[in-house]
Parts: C-alpha cells; structure tokens; sequence
C-alpha cells in the first residue's frame, strides 16, 4: 500500500530545496536523487525566494544553522507557504542550544510546515518549549519503549493537532501521525545510528515524497520513513566482514536508489493506532 | 592524443585552489587527488589572494553561492588574472535565480577565464542573459541531439569568439570549443546525472588539466571531458546488482584514480567539427 | 599496551564538538561515530559555548575557516578552557597564508591545547611565526627521514614544552612528545595522502581519545595516531583490482569501526625516545 508513493515519487521527479546543514549535505543530495527526486541546495537570503519559487517543496535543516541561514530560512519557508507548497523542519539538536531551540519554535510559530521530523528529544523540546538533547542524539530517558508506547502516540497526536502538521518521531520504533491516526513503524535497525546523516536524509526523502504525493501527507511520509528503515535492513544484510559504517552509508543509498514500490510493499513494518 | 595530457597532470601534480559549494567539495577534492592534482579549499577573503598565489589555477563553483564567497570569487579571479594564473567557471544553476545569474555575467565581465564549463542553460544564461535552468540541470527544451548538434557547434564557437575562453558544454553530447575548433564528445552515460556533482568535479579536473597543459588548454579540456565520461563508462561496467548512485560515486572516482593516458587513448570518443 | 584507550573509547561514548571545514567534516562525523563516540557539529558564536559545555571536548579545524568561525573558534575555546574541558587544534594550511598563520598563532596564545596536531610544515609555522606549507601539504624540504629524526624528536619536545601541549606531527613516520618523551609512530602507508582528509579525521579521533582517557593525554594521542595509521594499512590489504581513494576512504573508516583494542595492541609499531 505505501509502495505507491514511491512509485509517484520516481514518475513525478519532484525538486526539493534544501537550506541545510554542511555535514551531511552530499548524502542529502545523493539520496533525493535515489529516491527519483531532484535536489538543490541555496541558502542566501538573495535567492531563496527564487529558489523555492522553482521546486516543488522546501527542507530546512538546522543541523549547522547560524545567523545568515537562519535568516533564509524564514525568508523560504515564508515565501514557500504563500506559495503553498509543502515544507518540512528537520530541527537538529533543538534542545541542545538555545539558539537551536529559540529557532526551530519561532520557526514552528512563523511558517506552516506539513511535516516536522526528528528524534523524540527535539519534538519534545518544540512541544514544551525545552528539553535534553544530547548533542544531535536523543536522550536516553525519552526514548520509546513498548511501555511508553501509547504515550507517545498520544502525545504525537497531541503536538500533531496543536500544530497542524504531521509529526514524525524516529528512533527505535518510528511514529508519524496527524491529530486522528498514528503510524507506528518498526523498520530500521540500532547500527543506522552509526551512520552520520541518516535522519537528515530521511527529512529530504519525506520532502519529496510530500511534493509526489501532496493529497496524503500522512501515508507519504510513513512511506519515506519505511523507506529509509527498509533500506538499512536490506542494506546490514549485504554487509560482509570488514565492512563498517562508511560502507554501509553507501549501501543505505544504493539500496534507496534500487528500492520499487513492491519491495516496499513487502517490507514496510507498520500498524495504525 | 589526450592521454598526454592526464600524464602530465600526473607529473606536475598541480596545486589547485578552490572557492566551490559545500555539497560536493569532498567529492571535488578527493577526484582532483584521485588524476594526480592536489586541492586547495579557501574563501575568506582575507586569504583568497595569497592561496591562489601559491596554486597553479582557481576554480570558481558558484552552486552555494553567497555575500561573503561572491566577494571572494572576484577578489581570487581578479588575482589570478593579474599572476597569469589558469581561471575555471562553473556557473552552476546560473539561469535558476537572479543572484546566480548576475553573479556569473558579472564574474564573466571582470576575470578572464581560461575555461567557461557547465550545462546548455547554464551556457545560454550566460550568452543571452537569462535562461530557463531547472535547479542545477538543464532544461529538457535545451537539450542538444544529433539534429540539433550543427547549430550547438556554432553557438558554442560564437561565444567562445566572444568571451575568449574555452567553452564547454557538456551533457548527453559534450561540446568544447574555442573559437575554431569544436570537439564533438560522446563518452560518458545517462547513469551519471543521478549523482550529485560530476559537473562539479569535471570542472575541477579541467582547471588541474589545463594548469599542467598551458600550452593547449582546449585539448587539455577534452581530454579532462573524456576522462570523466570515460570513468563512468568504465566504472558502470564494474556495478553489480544491489549497486546504486552512491557505489557508482565512489567507482567513477576510483577509476579516475586508476587510469593512465593509454587508457584514454583507448577509450576517449570524439569528432572535431 | 595503546588499545586499551580505544577500549575507553567505546565504553565512554565521548560526545565531541567540532568546529571544522566543510570539506571532511562528514568524514570527520563518521570516524568519530566509528571509533565509539559521538559528534556534534556547530559554529555559530550563538551557541558554541553552550555546545562546547554539553560536550567533553572540542576540536578546532581550521581548514575552512572565515571571520565568522574564527570568533567562533575563540569563544568556544576559551569556554572549553573554563570547563577543564580537552581542546585539540588542527592548524590547517598553517603557512599557506597569513590569515590561517595568525589566526592559528594567536589561539595558541589565548587558548590553551590539550594537544596541537598537524604535518611538520605547519607545527614549524606555529613554532617560528612562520613556514612554507605547500596548501595544505608539508613542504618536501621539511620531511622528517630517519636522518633527521632526532632533531625533529628535540624540536617537539621542545615545542611542547614551551606550549604546554601534547604535539603531534604526523607525516610518513609521525611524532608525539610531551616535553619528556616522544613516541615515534611507524604506522600508515603513503596512499593515504591520496585520500582528503585523513588528517582532519586523525584530530577528530585524538579528542574522542583524549576525552576518554583524560589522565594519560599522552599516550591516548598515541593510540589515536597509531589506530588511524593501522587502519590505512590494514585497509589497503583489503583493496582489490580496480579500487582507488574513494574506495580506500571508505575502507579506513570502516576497519576504525571494526578495529579493537587487541587489533591496535597487535598493529600498533611504536618506539619511545
């Protein structure tokens, strides 16, 4: 079922503009192109209007933010919205900084965004305006278990409604709601966690598969996150001994690159709460 | 014949300065260590004089262009220029947004450049002032085909005639032409443009290319050109089943890295018109 | 004996703040995730000192830097220091230019370095006010052979002494010497100089390792380098036919991510004079 979106994601070639961070940008790049995507990255304040104006979709990523790209980002974002199309925070390390923090809420207050993506730390400190980040990781103690479970669900569908964007929670076990419906995805493995970059690469899949797939925001992203947790199971089954993580980055992205809509729908590890 | 050009490059070793975007400048650097040339990456502007002071030739990559960079783009051309130093341009999404445009027309006014390189709307925004690029690639209604080839030529030669640099168009045909001569180039494969930054590590390669060969920078640049098309031919025969964008990335640079001038000899493809 | 402080590594998971180039910083960002501890990227002054607070150490890289990282780099150092926190500084292209000559003595000056890691060109430059760094390579004419060890074992130790810091200079044979005693490092192979950025990574490796084992910085520094030379040779074992720097890159950091304490007690080749 979720394979579909894939599939109008490779017909439909989307153009996603990308204000992002300066670590893990190449692997940004590479993975929208795998995806069936196209990719462009601008961020000065002189062109991301223009920019934006062009694609399809915009992905701002905090991961190296600072004051010239922040302003950027407001700028695009806006500019995106009236344009309306679909626009996605990834707000890498919120919590860990205030400045971090202070951006990605005033970001949340300022532009429309269809989906927010990032560990369970960083939505919890959009959703209560603090919280423990651990560097660009999530903190152990927020982490969602079978036991916290509904919690969770409930508090996605919560800051889902409060916000009006589908929430996207990745860790362990993914979770993507909007206020009625929660996908709770068990694709992906711990070792992904060993690879820089796997969450910024999944925020600019989700943006284009939104962009293909724009009447069913929702079941487009859960898609992506399936996508990328397939992705990194198929990938850890191809490793050999001696590979490591530098490897199986690439083979994260190759197997993005060959991924079809039946492979996903065989795949994806889903239900609906 | 062009093989002797990537020997030299070998033998001289040259030292090139770069002020490139942030997405591929791993890739740009690794590849110009990969054909024997040794990278340089500098844009401040308290600095940019005295780097290229001490390189053989400046590449100029506008594809994340902004204030700062742009006021060290001109400041590192202006003194290149002035040391007889090889200058390459790399217009990259020139027609996408104003910002690029104008930068590059303005760029184009003020430095000589040796070599001009980029996709056919890139060029055409350059020759008549603005264009229809989509993003960082061209416009399908640009493209050139075996029908349109003969008028691509002459437009190539026009503007060659014009700037006084080598131009270089490349993409499913690649042309390079001063005012005289146009070499037809028909290496390379459509697989290439699903890996972010080929142009951008092409436009490396010629800059190392044509500061090793200063005697005959149009050959050098065709020999550059065929090299690369050359490497994805050579690296698409070695991907397996389950190889993707990201495996073909890291071969197209190994085999850079592993050719010689017979290898090129044997396998550069072209026609001069 | 030196695996052990890589076992630390693991065990501890030392969160390290970089402010780095652009142009290895996600390379930078996966050998630190595959020797066991965790990276965080940041570089705006608006958040360095928090960030730098969360982490237990900070690398400096000054491969990229600008008037805006520099202040950054400032800041973040001085806090660093006020937190008894590990500082390591990677005085990239030390010599090249004026700015990364001055830029680099002078947070020699206000900071104070656990340890000071580059080739001998630009630990010269630090130690008599100036050099003659080829880009960012040693000059020829500076290279440490088994003629001039000695001398070159002196001089660090004296540099050493006079900083306060531990002082690598890492190169075909590589030194690390508090002011009593210099080991002299016997491991890697010359291909590595064909891969960018295999220093940036060694400085990033060296905090992870001194952040972890915070009693014998020494030593710890020591492992670090001989993990990353170990790793060069272990992984070009490994290259088959065909394979080039990228390939190489990939394989170095994925044996880092394989190797063990046994491993580098086994590889390590090492003596102390």
């Amino acid at each position: 079922m979720l394979g579909r979106y894939l599939n109008n994601v490779r017909e439909k070639s989307p153009l996603v503009h990308n204000i992002t961070n300066y670590v893990t940008v190449n692997d940004v790049a590479n993975v929208l192109l795998a995806c069936g995507g196209s990719p462009i990255m601008a961020d000065d304040i002189n062109e991301v209007e223009e920019i934006t104006s062009i694609c399809g979709g915009l992905n701002i990523n905090i991961g190296t933010l600072n004051d010239r790209t922040i302003a950027s980002m407001f700028k695009a974002g806006l500019k995106a919205n009236e344009l309306k199309h679909k626009v996605v925070l990834d707000p890498v390390g919120a919590g860990a900084s205030k400045l971090r923090t202070e951006t990605a809420i005033e970001l949340l207050n300022q532009i429309n965004f269809s989906v927010i993506r990032g560990n369970i730390s960083e939505i919890k400190t959009l959703a209560f305006g603090k919280g423990n980040t651990k560097g660009v990781d999530a903190d152990l103690s927020d982490t969602i278990t079978e036991e916290t479970l509904d919690e969770a669900v409930n508090f996605v569908k919560e800051f889902s409604k409060k916000t009006g964007s589908v929430i996207a929670i990745t860790g362990a076990i993914d979770l993507v709601a909007d206020k009625d419906r929660c996908f709770v995805i068990r694709n992906g493995i711990a070792e992904m966690s060993k690879i820089t970059g796997t969450g910024c690469q999944l925020s600019a899949l989700i943006t284009a598969f939104i962009v293909a797939n724009p009447d069913n925001i929702l079941k487009a992203t859960a898609s992506a996150i399936c996508l990328m947790g397939l992705a990194g199971e198929l990938a850890f089954e191809k490793m050999v001994e001696g590979d490591g993580n530098s490897t199986y980055r690439n083979k994260i992205i190759d197997t993005i690159y060959n991924a079809t809509g039946d492979i996903l729908d065989l795949g994806a590890k889903y239900e609906i709460k």
